[in-house]
């Protein structure tokens, strides 16, 4: 399979839109005609309205984005059955041609986080196993993969190694470098001093998970002059934003923080290189709850219409070239 | 219900054992007799396979430990179907009388944590709603709840507060300090410098942790003298455990390390205060795989025998006072 950077920016050329749509359904959210049905468990209503609203919500709005981004904790929190329906997305997703980005900012010590790695993204490699390996390989196969996982850096680089080992597979990750809420500046913007653990100082430690991901791009950059390791960078936060692209000209950049967090599409404009790739950029609440804006309008259509203007202000912000 | 802490220690003092067990299902090392039957779904046959083997395990081990920690990796590993398999083992934990340290290592923005609080927590506080807010609570309560978390502090205090919260409800969290793994050190032994973000220079950032975690356990100390803000030290690091034992005497450690990854009981005496309390202990794979060391011994009694020896070895490490 190709590189995961060629696959995201081949698409993002092809659709002419750097859109990714976050599927986050919380369920207090959802229109009460969802609602329906009797049923012996509460959890599998609940979790039948997530699903009917998840895979309308993509139907409306596929053609307008490169990818979706289904929010793992929307899922959880309906158990068993709302993987399910997490299962059902990434499938539908995918044969409608889209990328599926899985928020779930994994992270754990190496033996762990190869079980991540192998719950979301597959194999690294064809399995030849026999006996119980051979039908373990076979149940992995079995379920739904995403074309990459977003990846907590706070473990180090043995929590990570198992994922980027997936971009032989031609997947990807997304490093959490600084991340779109208020208090990421808490951990993440605190300076590394010149007595620090050798590598760098002066860095802050957003700056030193966008080294990592630099150099690991490097390793293998694609077609298009992109590694698989990207990192995600919060729109709320331009400076930040501007200063990692400068210092990691090879790394795939997602964007959050755009609609309800309060960035704009101008915002990101700086996370585009000239030819206006580099980036996509996330927006969930904001196309996901736009009918609650909209009286009379259906969620499906006010979800399309929020998802295409998006789209078109990403155009105007970030044209390709 | 009483603070998470007072749940824990109190649990450790009745039963005399601070050990928790470890429940990491790894496929491809369980034993070739539990891979039975036929089925469409090989998948469905491994999470059969799992699902025996972590639930033999729990009896086989249960009276020598306070808590179990099933890791969420694996299960997830083996899609919705192995989610319905964590959710059977939490409540068989639970009504073996053990305490349930669910290991997902979560992090997100606020909205989000919110969300991963809800699924692995449950509600801070009891939901009134009507209509479809009131399905969704009941729903919520539908799926069984861990006592506690593990969440990364990655993305600092807003995506912390919502596992907070529950600590009203009697759960618990273990936020990671300084994890077990060798590289680790990348990024938590990272030095602070003076300049930096105003709190504290010349720390590390698992440092910094962990004089989070001891402010939040003085907003709320049990009557062991305990909060329920835990952190995650690793017994591979015994100078770091002791530092921090130190810097943060209010805050339950959840020890990992011991057994497959190297460390001995003795490493992690200095993780007790005097009393013999505010830390526990995880050992997984070599309770897990004890049996691949003993020719001919049943998994279930080679892990009894692996639980039993390591609760006495930390008796005597740590004797309760």
């Amino acid at each position: 399979m190709n590189p995961f950077a060629d696959r995201l920016f081949e698409a993002v050329q092809k659709k002419e839109s750097a859109l990714v749509v976050g599927i986050d359904p919380e369920p207090s959210k959802l229109p009460d005609e969802l609602f329906g049905g009797e049923g012996a468990s509460k959890r599998r209503l609940v979790a039948e309205a997530v699903r009917r609203f998840s895979l309308e919500v993509l139907h409306a709005t596929h053609d307008a984005a490169v990818a979706v981004k289904p929010q793992l904790a929307y899922f959880e929190r309906l158990g068993f059955e709302g993987m399910a329906v997490y299962e059902e997305l990434v499938r539908e997703a995918q044969s409608l041609g889209l990328l599926v980005i899985a928020d779930g900012k994994r992270g754990d010590i190496g033996s762990t986080a190869e079980q991540y790695a192998m719950a979301f993204l597959g194999p690294s490699s064809p399995e030849n196993g026999s006996g119980a390996e051979r039908l373990v390989a076979e149940a992995d196969a079995e379920g739904p993969k995403a074309d990459a996982l977003t990846v907590n850096p706070y473990l180090g680089s043995d929590g990570i190694r198992p994922f980027l080992a997936r971009t032989r597979a031609g997947k990807g990750l997304f490093l959490l470098a600084k991340t779109s809420n208020p208090s990421s500046s808490e951990l993440q913007d605190l300076r590394v001093s010149a007595a620090g653990a050798g590598e760098g100082s002066g860095r802050r430690v957003y700056e030193v998970v966008g080294e990592w991901a630099e150099a690991w791009c490097r390793e293998g950059l694609g077609r298009l002059g992109y590694g698989s390791a990207g990192l995600v960078v919060g729109a709320t936060h331009p400076r930040e934003l501007k200063a990692l692209r400068a210092a990691c000209p090879h790394v795939p950049f997602l964007v959050p923080g755009v609609g309800a967090q309060g960035a704009t599409a101008e915002d990101v404009a700086a996370a585009f290189d000239r030819r206006g790739l580099g980036a996509v950029v996330n927006a969930s609440r904001s196309i996901l709850y736009a009918y609650l804006n909209e009286p009379g309008a259906s969620f499906t259509a006010a979800a399309r219409r929020a998802a295409l203007s998006l789209r078109d202000a990403l155009r105007r912000a970030a044209p390709l070239r």
